[in-house]
């Protein structure tokens, strides 16, 4: 019997649900949610029901876990609690400051109504926390660095839209080479902001408009831009929709330990991501994660987990003895 | 309280077990036992209790957990099972193909006793066991790489050893380059064992030994050699001993994954280890194993584990709310 999955939300991130739980053999795709009109969505797989979000409640016999593909700012504060009451659920909630909080509330309502919940699956949060965390835990004394990059940043992309005389933009993250060699080399160096990465950016200008101008706001703007160095690039509208509308990303996790009696020996643990679509590797860990859910759930372990809390068997469709034979 | 720990067997692993401990604020090395003379054995912390592997069973009431540090050849398949009837264990068991018969007979016994073992924690088998099946369950539809070294292989230098004509040898393991790029790139390759690693070999040939007939003797050796490219160094004594002494190893565990509606997305996953000291890193990783041997105890799951049944945060001296502060 397959697990059943619903999707909340149809947008990069649900698009990416749909194709991933179709790699899954034990896994089903039966409904899409949606706060839009339901006759305006064209799913991939044509058979699947679309439905408004209001239906949710007359779903909850038929729905395994429910998977919610909102934003974490306003949808997944408030939709993650509350579908947690009625649906085993998992959420990609990527506030790293506000995700205390946000399990509080979770694990309240999900234990309220005897369901489990997962939060803040995809990769960072995600595989990238889970790496950060055992290499610390088995490397207690050393320095741990994250890199982010080469990617598209969604924040800053919006903060140079929001200039005046900009048209559209896009800027990539990219982390410094010279940074990375250093981590990796175990001399466990400090790097500053502006040496770890610096930012690319792709500016469509209005007709008319001040490139200089634009160029200066983009490069002195704090938090953003001021700590990197930033390079800006006027270029057409078609040239952006052609050359920059892909959403990748990845990153490394580096953790630099020392060893032995007198900590003499250097001990280098490194994770790194290559993702020509962010939003649909995120869907394929959540994937993973719904199916460990469900898990949880059928074995009785109610209320929130995350990426901390799961035996990583639970992730992985094969058994244990399979998992013994082929992986260990 | 600290967690009581004990080591069993004081080679490489067993010393490096007492330096790893000594990192962790939460654990204490209560004692080494050893088949050898307890008082031929000196501890690098003078104040722990050597004692013969015989008086195990006087020592149930003030360890926690016992790590046995012996070989998988010949220690561990008879001591893990022996121990696990009376204590926590955790062990490095790294016969591959054995595992899954290893696995029974230490979870029957440590279930008789009502123990905890984790058996086969290190990093191959250990974290690159958990990252191939990660990877594997997170994106279904690619293609596996491990790739092992720049590293000595103890199988491998064995084998030079016992050929005529040899005194001593050190042999390296070394991954190619352009196949890890290959693997890297996302095409999805096959790649052949000798596209995938060389083989260095650093050779003390006896006085008036036929170098020739060892270098043959050792390009063309079945299963070791023959199907790699190999390099063989003859050097003296002094210098093997003064440059090949250390333990280097590592390696790399790539997952090159496809997704999106016509797996048109490459997505590459990658976990990368350069170690100085092999069996310190082993070490480090049986300690935090230890932690969640104890853990999984004193909550009442008994019998055999592996790293695949560990929620990532017992294998953390942190609470679950730091945890979700510090690394989520």
């Amino acid at each position: 019997m397959s697990i059943r999955v619903g999707i909340v939300g149809y947008g990069n991130l649900g698009r990416g649900m749909e194709h991933a739980i179709a790699q899954n053999a034990d896994m089903e795709l039966r409904c899409i949610l949606t706060r839009r009109e339901p006759a305006s969505i064209k799913p991939s797989s044509g058979s699947v029901r679309v439905l408004n979000i209001g239906e949710a409640r007359n779903l909850v016999d038929e729905i395994d876990v429910m998977v919610l593909c909102g934003g974490s700012a306003t949808d997944l504060p408030e939709q993650t609690p509350e579908f947690a009451r009625y649906f085993n659920v998992v959420d990609s909630f990527d506030t790293h400051a506000n995700i205390p909080e946000h399990f509080k509330k979770v694990d309240a309502a999900a234990k309220s109504g005897g369901k489990t919940a997962i939060i803040s699956a995809g990769w960072d949060p995600g595989l990238f926390s889970l790496n950060r965390m055992i290499a610390e835990a088995v490397l207690p004394c050393g320095s741990s660095y994250t890199f982010w990059g080469k990617g598209v940043s969604q924040g800053h992309s919006d903060a140079i839209r929001r200039i005046t005389g900009v048209a559209d933009a896009k800027q990539y993250t990219i982390p410094m080479q010279s940074a990375l060699e250093a981590a990796r080399s175990g001399g466990n160096p400090q790097l500053s902001t502006r040496e770890k990465h610096k930012r690319e950016c792709f500016v469509v200008a209005v007709a008319g408009a001040d490139r200089g101008a634009i160029e200066r706001e983009i490069v002195t703007m704090p938090n953003y831009f001021a700590d990197y160095d930033t390079a800006v690039h006027f270029i057409s509208a078609e040239e952006l929709a052609k050359n920059h509308s892909a959403m990748p990303h990845g990153g490394f996790v580096i953790r630099s330990g020392k060893t032995g009696s007198g900590n003499e020996n250097g001990q280098v643990v490194e994770f790194a991501l290559k993702l020509d679509s962010n939003p649909e590797f995120t869907a394929s860990v959540i994937t993973a994660c719904a199916r460990a859910a469900y898990r949880f759930n059928t074995e009785g372990m109610t209320g929130c987990k995350t990426i901390f809390d799961i035996p990583a068997a639970y992730l992985s469709p094969e058994t244990a003895d399979e998992l013994l034979k082929k992986y260990l």
